[in-house]
């Protein structure tokens, strides 16, 4: 069964249906087992990917302050070898990056062929903060959705693999975690009291991202929805979604391996020949 | 009368319908003249673009060998301030550039909002030597005019002005200069045996250039056919295109600029009264 709910040309989605905190009648203990399996196949399916080094990855990771961006990379992307796997957090945009178009930023921080690139918040935010907050005219946001299926189109095309994530979390789940970052003094240099300001935005934010999850969840670039309130079972959907995306381009990277090695081996081959005729 | 013919939503166009030696019975010394006044304006209009600093300009050259990219760039655009106005010149895809897809280092060039850039060849070259020479394969190149434009409507939501140039010359006139190129020693390191090599492959350049600029002419990224055989006449008729796009935004721009000098004299005129009262 698959653990986050992908969407894929819906075109209305309300995230009341969807339970933040469902976990597929798994216990803890259990899901993490089968998380670190999963990782361990990630692991031999980066480094096909990046042999091969043909497809790039991205991985788009949205969610509400809380809902366990940073935890995701450390947990499900951490143990992958960095040499091809890197993040790009996008933050409130330079002046600059504002002196651009919205999408100047992201496309500069899109993935070599061969690597998989994670971004910690994306393009998305130029329809969700940047809507909510009103930082522009809504004339201006709307035109957004198109520019970034168009955009997502060429990086599929280019070829990518595209998969979006959206950190499901519940209203008092964020409450019992911005409580929990007070009480701990490592934790705090998150702290912000913008944190309890954008809470109050809740509804805002929840239309704004069911908009873009209806407008743009296409076939070549999907949004997943992931069950968020446990962590555990986050990194677990999010594990499995990422890895059930590559394994089917599993055998066609060891076929061209394959191939490539062949070729390789026969020129060695014939080196070797044409040295022991001369000499 | 426009010099250069402006193409925007054609469905069809053949390059042997515009004759390349074409001077609107102009004569060089008449024609050098009315450019001289009108980069005079330019200069004055690119001045309001950066000091009101809300759009951009994008001009785009394109056109064969010794079609005069170079020079259209040092007669027409060399004049400007450079503070505010550079060129991205467009070579061999790097390894770097390659592993991405086609438009990421034309994004990471774009114009900062009030700056022009002109772009010495650009993009469509991923439509023009790519398609001529068969360097991926015709799947690939003919979903990059959809590309295009998606990416072309993106910067002129940035708000940007397109203006894109087709240097239209000759073949025989391509052959004077090749053959004039050699016998000067100043411009002797631009030759190349390809130049000539390029040059066999005339009639596939012109079933490419045709294709691109009937696909990609677009009212927000419209393609102008410059007459290109005479130097005096292309540079006057790309001097006459910019300018005449730029223009109209001129007027916007001065109140633009009135309404911001308003404001800042009475913040300075509240704080000198206000220094007043307390002195």
């Amino acid at each position: 069964m698959d653990y986050a709910h992908r969407l894929e040309g819906e075109r209305r989605v309300r995230l009341d249906d969807f339970d933040p905190g469902e976990t597929a009648g798994l216990k803890r203990r259990e899901a993490e087992k089968k998380t670190a399996q999963l990782i361990e196949e990630l692991i031999e399916l980066q480094e096909l990917l990046y042999a091969v080094g043909l497809q790039s990855v991205l991985i788009v990771l949205q969610g509400r302050d809380t809902s366990g961006k940073d935890g995701t990379i450390r947990h499900v992307t951490g143990p992958l070898n960095s040499q091809s796997c890197s993040v790009a957090s996008f933050k409130v945009p330079t002046e600059e990056e504002l002196a651009h178009d919205f999408l100047w930023r992201v496309h500069a921080q899109t993935p070599l062929a061969g690597h998989i690139k994670i971004f910690n918040r994306s393009h998305y935010e130029d329809v969700l903060v940047a809507r909510v907050h009103k930082l522009v005219p809504e004339k201006i946001w709307r035109r957004r959705y198109e520019h970034i299926n168009a955009f997502e189109e060429l990086q599929a095309d280019s070829p990518t693999v595209i998969l979006k994530f959206y950190l499901h979390i519940s209203k008092d789940e964020q409450e019992q975690r911005l409580l929990k970052r007070e009480q701990d003094p490592v934790k705090s240099w998150k702290l912000s009291v913008g944190d309890w300001q954008e809470r109050g935005y809740w509804d805002d934010y929840t239309e704004a991202y069911e908009d873009a999850l209806a407008r743009c969840s296409t076939k070549h670039a999907p949004w997943f929805i992931v069950p968020a309130d446990k962590k555990w079972f986050r990194n677990l959907a999010v594990a499995q979604t990422v890895r059930d995306a590559l394994m089917p381009l599993r055998e066609g990277w060891l076929n061209k391996l394959e191939e490539v090695g062949r070729e390789r081996k026969q020129t060695i081959d014939e080196y070797r020949r044409s040295r022991s005729h001369s000499g």
